[in-house]
């Protein structure tokens, strides 16, 4: 049995982790801390829980945590990074929901988080858990960056045609559109029902945290400088996200026909038991992954011309999230990468 | 392992049926008809069951259906009549999800539904799969009427009150608001989005076919003739049922407080696993059991005056349909009762 | 020209009442205050009112607001009633949104609001502006009590039955359901998008400070005791309401039809612009109101049974705030009563 | 007075004609078509507009229409064209609002909407009613053809980048967002509520015919070849578009600043009196013009790189549809061109 702690359990990425964690037949959650609600059970803040946990949250302390074989951290940015010496000293592994190990460079995580790093020294030996790219490295992982929401999903879709040196790299356009849960649980006007149901509205256009995070990704699958915009768009959805992505096919692969390009994708994702290529010139609905660890994707050429649309639909909460922490603990652990990551969508 | 055949699997029911045996252990979908659909396989139909299921749809014929332990009927109104004397004679167990078998008078039925019964004589051997109320009669039952959706979630919410004879009787209440899923599959210019969403309404208000099976159950449960006004409501949500029960404290009971109505509601539902009454006074969201078996209640007394408000919400589609449906079956073949439904609400 | 000032109008209700007013050929807002937003252009915080309105909010203070015709107060409930009594001495009427003025019992009033009453000697001076109860009252009102949301349609659509002593007025159930924007424009978790949409919840189901207003305004119109149990709901739409109003019917009326009920809320209403009595056993779409200041009704009477069914629907911030409001102050200053209120709800 | 008939009038573009009309002081609607609902007064179809419409449907004849000073046509693509001879021959000016006079090219026309043109000598005299473009031809035109919803707000959009000649054009990408309302009043399964809500998808994302309608406006505004990957995407709102817009800064352009981007805009549509740019880096929600006839402009320079863009929001019923045809209407008749059109958006 491993044995479970979370650190920030009150947001819907920890309530997403107790769902699956439920169902996860060698994992237990031990320990789940919350500065606010300790002493208050699991289920009195969430009861959609009621009956299957009796935990209680707990304040934050190492010593609890210590106790874990691995410990989720799905509180807020800036959190994680003052556990995670402490934790890893005495060999507890960590799997990073916040933003704290995503990139490498100190000074552009300083730049756009606005805050000062805690221990910039792990930046290097963080595994980034993008399961389909670093797979290989969670089995001695003992920090692990999970990715985040949109990077995910931005990545998976652009993966195959960057690595294989198809598109112009400087001129990638990622359109995604978000429902309202990826901006967490709390008290915001902006997110209130009534300030975004019937309605929707980009946000952060010129500029957004996600992006670094992105081009880091894909400047290392590729030979090439990468240049992005990003536009990200809040959607009157509670979860999903939509990536609607653009890329110019360069001199050397506009000449390939959409059933090529899909042969590629095929290809890249043929074992990935959480990426599925759907028939060319199809299009994904996101609720067709609501609660899955699923990303779905499909390829479009629109007037045989030269750019390739890519669609891909995750679940921001799962494989944007908590389903793709359980995934890389799967792999870290040794066991099937699926375990406890079966359940369908929810549809209607 | 169980052999499973589904009739007519296109609709909501059949898919959530697709999506909730995927889970159980010991069942197995062998057959699934649909005249429309045959040849295509269900993922093709439903995106999201990609990867789990190989199935094809098959043209309706007993033949297929015959080598079935059991077959659940998911098609309308009408249809699954047409099947069970012929299903039943070569020993298939049948779990009827439409209205065909839950009336006990041919006659009624034949007025609120609006055609001729095909076997009236089966109406008597029927069980009613109200689990919470027959499951003694399960394990030997041959043909199970499953129950509505409103009739489920609103006798769960008065039995207590009726079996105890706490209320009037010829006074109930029973004001009804579900998500549109309900009202199934299909194209229909007054279940389209833009006539539903950002708005609601009541249908039906005058009579609706959920009324007479409500009264058969719970004046089966009485020792009064039962009377009641029932108006539902169509509200923009995909899932979901929230009934709001209001019943008059009879002379023998007016002096009882919240708390000792409670307690009859503990006590009344102590075993049961997906029944859970939740603190007097509180008010259950229709999302703490999106894709959950559970029915969640609670209950007011205004003013501490003469009538009782019992608050009460389901998912249609599990605990008003394919769940209430596949817990039957684990009562009818012998297994615990919660096997393959314990998944835990999507919220958000 | 009628010079309007707007108190606290960086609420919903203050927005509802700019965009109305902008259609009034003889009302122009001359001041509204916000502490907050004292010195930015109204359009500055509600961008759907740009091109339309030059005007900034200035700091509270009586000065501004003395120099108006009519002062509308759109601020929370205890901000009016420190105004009134300044304004109303220099001459300014005063319609107010808020509830400071609803109730004529002091004690009461300070019982559900949780706060003494800084002038209950006003109570009984104000007039109770249910437009369609005192109309010949609002010529000569100084200070109009605004009636609440819940409490304008579930009057409207209980009283014809109430005046003409057709039901048991100790028995009457109101199920109201609202939109959201009826917990008003502010920061809290439990009215995010996240939080609300794809569900439901009842919430106050023992007690809603709607109740002792609705109760005052019924019994006044009755010659008996009026009790009722008052059940309120979340839905997810922006705007509007719902009543589904339950009354059992009397031994003088017991023996009355549908059609009879139908025409006395025919004559009760005929010279009544903005209510709209539906055919029996119609069901009114909340949207069929959105925006506009119509009052929708049809009955219902089940099974021919011993109680009636009223729906009635309405717009929370139109005939339930600020259209109301409108409506009051068109009467107040002899104008004809529709001017500026003729907008057609928008649909879809 | 205008006399005004409508073909076609029980979608909901026809409904929005006449709730815009309502309000209009000088049009009148005197006729109103519909085979199927013949002899049903509007008010019976759409309940919103009971109490400001006697009118009755009839049945579709070019005698009560040819005695209306202008006809709208509101019917599906392919039926405008089989009235426009001979209602232009008797004098009776049209604005059609389906796709039938939008390409100048009849191949090209026939080509994307799968029918033979039944006029295609008109095609060159109707003037193209984006009224930002064409409005000195409008006074004499005798056909309109009424832009498409997603051709306005791109175009808008698009225009001051173009004409200027600041852009490449080979490169643009229009992603668009549109509410369900834009796939029209029918009972399809594709739009029910159950299958687009909490959800969303792109569509027709390898060809759409609002492109060729988009390039030929574009085209016309430009010295150069134009190229678009256009990808619409069906939101869960009801009306509203949100296009997301890049452009790729020519050598010419590419050091122009952000505020001089702006200024470009500014300039342009500095008198329009429907067409509004936003501060630099603003965001413009869809639900700002729910209702009205305004387009909301907001430019962004992610990373002050090659690309700009453009975010522009529009209700697709009325700038996309029939508030820009009764824009339209007003210039052709020599009215001020917001006559009726004034009013305000609904928020929330």
């Amino acid at each position: 049995m491993i044995h479970v702690g979370i650190i920030g359990g009150t947001g819907y990425t920890g309530l997403e982790l107790l769902r699956l964690l439920d169902n996860h037949p060698v994992a237990e959650v031990v320990c789940i801390t919350s500065r606010e609600q300790s002493g208050n059970t699991v289920s009195d803040l969430f009861p959609s829980l009621e009956g299957h946990y009796s935990l209680e949250f707990s304040s934050p302390e190492v010593g609890k945590l210590g106790k874990c074989d691995v410990v989720f951290s799905a509180a807020p940015n800036g959190v994680a990074m003052n556990y995670a010496p402490q934790l890893l000293d005495i060999g507890v592994r960590i799997v990073d929901l916040s933003a704290d190990f995503r990139l490498r460079d100190a000074t552009l995580w300083e730049q756009w988080y606005g805050m000062p790093h805690a221990c910039p020294e792990l930046l290097n030996q963080a595994v980034y858990g993008l399961t389909e790219v670093n797979r290989k490295q969670l089995p001695d992982a003992a920090l692990v960056a999970n990715p985040g929401c949109y990077p995910t999903v931005v990545q998976l879709g652009f993966l195959p045609l960057i690595e294989g040196g198809h598109v112009e790299t400087e001129s990638l356009i990622a359109d995604v559109k978000s429902g309202v849960s990826g901006a967490g649980r709390k008290s915001e006007l902006a997110i209130s029902y009534s300030e975004t149901s019937d309605s929707m509205r980009a946000y952060a256009a010129s500029g957004h945290r996600h992006l670094p995070e992105i081009l880091q990704g894909l400047s290392q699958a590729s030979r090439e400088t990468v240049k992005m915009v990003f536009t990200p768009h809040l959607i009157p959805m509670n979860r999903g996200i939509h990536a609607t992505l653009y890329a110019k096919l360069n001199d050397s692969s506009h000449k390939a026909s959409l059933d090529e390009l899909h042969e590629i994708f095929i290809n890249r994702y043929a074992n990935e038991p959480f990426v599925r290529i759907m028939s060319p010139k199809s299009h994904p609905d996101v609720r067709s992954v609501r609660g899955s660890n699923c990303c779905r994707i499909a390829l479009h050429r629109p007037q045989n011309g030269a750019y390739v649309t890519v669609l891909a639909v995750e679940d921001n909460l799962v494989k944007g999230a908590a389903g793709q922490a359980l995934q890389n603990m799967n792999v870290m652990f040794g066991l099937d990468e699926t375990t406890g990551l079966n359940g369908l969508a929810v549809v209607p």
